[in-house]
């Protein structure tokens, strides 16, 4: 048993989170190395029986009384929770539903509302492709320009890359909290800081953090965010995103897609379109209030378990992976594509070698089942409360037994 | 006992469809009338074990692999199958994801698009709130104009309506296939003629239709559709929308929100937004692939039913309503807010009476679940496989003894 191996088994052991992963669809079976819990969180286990309760009570019985009886608000009360719970938000500032597209597009088109007389719009190279592409697309239709910033994609985006970038033009800035493919660890109250001395705004993509990393956006002074609720979250594919917006933005903010649901008095369905107050300005069609039932079970283990906690365990994972990797794959050319410092470091690694393109259907054919990021990284996202040391353990050895076999 | 009361047990001894009220949850509890299909329809009764078996195998055990094999396409798939069963498209120009609000969004700025040149939008007063909000977001956002119909709300917009309207500066008429308040059927392939004729495209809001009427979009020459899926198709609260774009129109429209999904190719993560080919460039962020679920269960049910059926049996029941309606609340003052005339009337019909707004509350704690539409309506929207003449009959005999109370 190597040193890794022996961690591993003792890591469990002494894993103050260890009982939840039986809370997990899928845990007990031990032919699956499920890596990738930052692509698609397992279900939680007692998901059917919630879903079942759903359809035959709230939705099967109330029938349309449901949204009298907490539907309506569902966007802004599951939005409360997840502010309370996983953002670091007080309540008024975020809603459920959309797509972080969809959302991403709401949020920079309110930043450029708000920022009358400024159209660049700053975002890097190696973010993720829709943040980018929504970003093309607005500053296309809103005759804006786009300030790109280039950072070393080994890491990420820097206090000082942002303030390099910077003029009294700039009027917002788009950021992802970790990086989708580094993992790195952007700052985000020094980025949201110096953004706001040049008097622009902040819009933070928190997908690859929301549920692993403690976040403040109250504290740390960020002006708008987004992500999605299907990985660390768990809420299922294509899950609904959640939106904040700070308190402080929220009256003299404005959002493009206006629906009866955003309104002031959706019931009145009168002539003109005025927004609601608060965070319901916002909200544009009917609420996916299904469609958020998955992630409530999720938030009620990570309430119970409590951010930091789960923190602490997702550092020990991808140390343990980083650990293996340079024991097992380093030796075989493969490059650690992830800060080393925890601090810096998401709930996710990237490992990058030429042969893993052609190795990543072997691994899913086999039950080892990483993500795959382009030109030829396999990215190990390893949720917290589901995945064992033992799993990363496995999993990088049989990956690292892969790798052997094709480059032998 | 009545001739209404004959003809409603008459009506369910020799419907065809009658064995489909089964097949829902809830409809064997004699204590609940439920007359609101066309705001919530019901669960279909096999939805848990479906969602059950969709958390444990497909998303539990497949994990992030069920993109690679079906959710990724999801969009489609089930769009293709909604233009085979519901809409009358034929494959390649509906996909399934948002919220009617964006995709009403979405499809009006890509009718803008496609009109260079042209910047009026007709829609009319008395169209849904979401749909006359949405045209004032985007004419305040893309300097349009809006030309508004005014029509009779007891009936609806006509094609002379429509005509008296058009200019060569007309981009796109905006309206609905049948009405949220009066069920007025709106003449589809008619208006879209005229407006084809003055150079202007359509975009038809099929909420209230979809599920419940024959729709022939490839026949009729509609250019832009999209409808929700939580009434006749019982998607559940906030299921998604669909969206549909002509085929002649797909390669030359463009919408606005930019996301990975809908990019060319998505996995290449490449610098810069290329809209896919086809209709999946409508697409824009993750597919709502868990949230779809619910309607499919009912599509196999429309499915087997047929369109034509499930037509023949909702004019059955809104002509068995109007004859009800006629014999116990016209001769306390109501008045019917619906087109007589079957051909015209879509699967709802609204009652009017200044009593009503008093009663709504009364009659839901009494189980008696009607839709209420301001000023003073109460709106009957009878699903079809899940509503029995029985039902009908009661319902509508307690909102008469309701009204008896308040008004004697």
């Amino acid at each position: 048993m190597s040193a890794a191996a022996r961690d591993a088994a003792a890591l469990d052991e002494s894993d103050p989170l260890a009982a939840y992963r039986a809370r997990f669809v899928g845990t007990e079976d031990p032919g699956i190395l499920y890596l990738d819990g930052n692509s698609l969180g397992r279900p939680v286990r007692d998901l059917p029986e919630r879903l079942t309760r759903f359809v035959e009570h709230e939705w099967g019985e109330r029938l349309i009384r449901g949204w009298d009886e907490g539907w309506f608000d569902q966007p802004l009360t599951l939005g409360d929770r997840l502010g309370r719970v996983v953002l670091g938000a007080a309540p008024g500032q975020t809603i459920v539903g959309d797509s972080t597209t969809v959302s991403l597009y709401k949020l920079i088109r309110a930043a450029l509302a708000a920022q009358p007389g400024r159209r660049t719009i700053v975002v890097d190279r190696g973010n993720f492709p829709t943040d980018r592409y929504v970003v093309q697309g607005i500053a296309a239709e809103c005759g804006a320009s786009i300030a790109w910033l280039d950072p070393d994609p080994a890491s990420g985006v820097t206090v000082d890359d942002v303030r390099g970038v910077l003029t009294g033009d700039t009027a917002a800035v788009v950021l992802s909290h970790v990086a989708y493919r580094s993992g790195y660890v952007a700052d985000v109250p020094g980025i949201s800081a110096a953004a706001h001395e040049a008097g622009a705004l902040v819009v933070w993509d928190l997908c690859h953090s929301v549920g692993a990393l403690p976040i403040r956006l109250d504290e740390w002074g960020v002006d708008f965010a987004t992500g999605c609720t299907y990985k660390y979250l768990n809420g299922g594919p294509g899950s609904p995103a959640f939106l904040y917006v700070s308190a402080e933005l929220i009256e003299r903010a404005s959002q493009p897609i206006q629906g009866w649901m955003g309104a002031r008095d959706p019931f009145v369905m009168g002539p003109d379109y005025a927004p609601a107050d608060g965070i319901r300005r916002f909200v544009s069609g009917t609420p996916p209030v299904f469609a958020m039932l998955p992630m409530v079970a999720m938030l009620d283990l990570i309430e119970e378990a409590g951010i930091d906690a789960i923190r602490a365990k997702s550092l020990a994972l991808t140390g343990l992976a980083i650990e293996l990797s340079d024991e097992l794959l380093a030796p075989r050319g493969a490059t650690l594509a992830t800060p080393r410092e925890p601090a810096l470091r998401g709930g996710h690694i990237t490992v990058d070698h030429p042969a893993f393109p052609e190795l990543i259907a072997t691994l899913w054919r086999a039950g080892v089942i990483p993500d795959f990021r382009r030109p030829d990284g396999i990215r190990l996202g390893l949720s917290p409360l589901s995945t064992s040391f033992a799993e990363v353990d496995m999993g990088v050895r049989r990956i690292a037994a892969e790798l052997a076999a094709a480059t032998t």
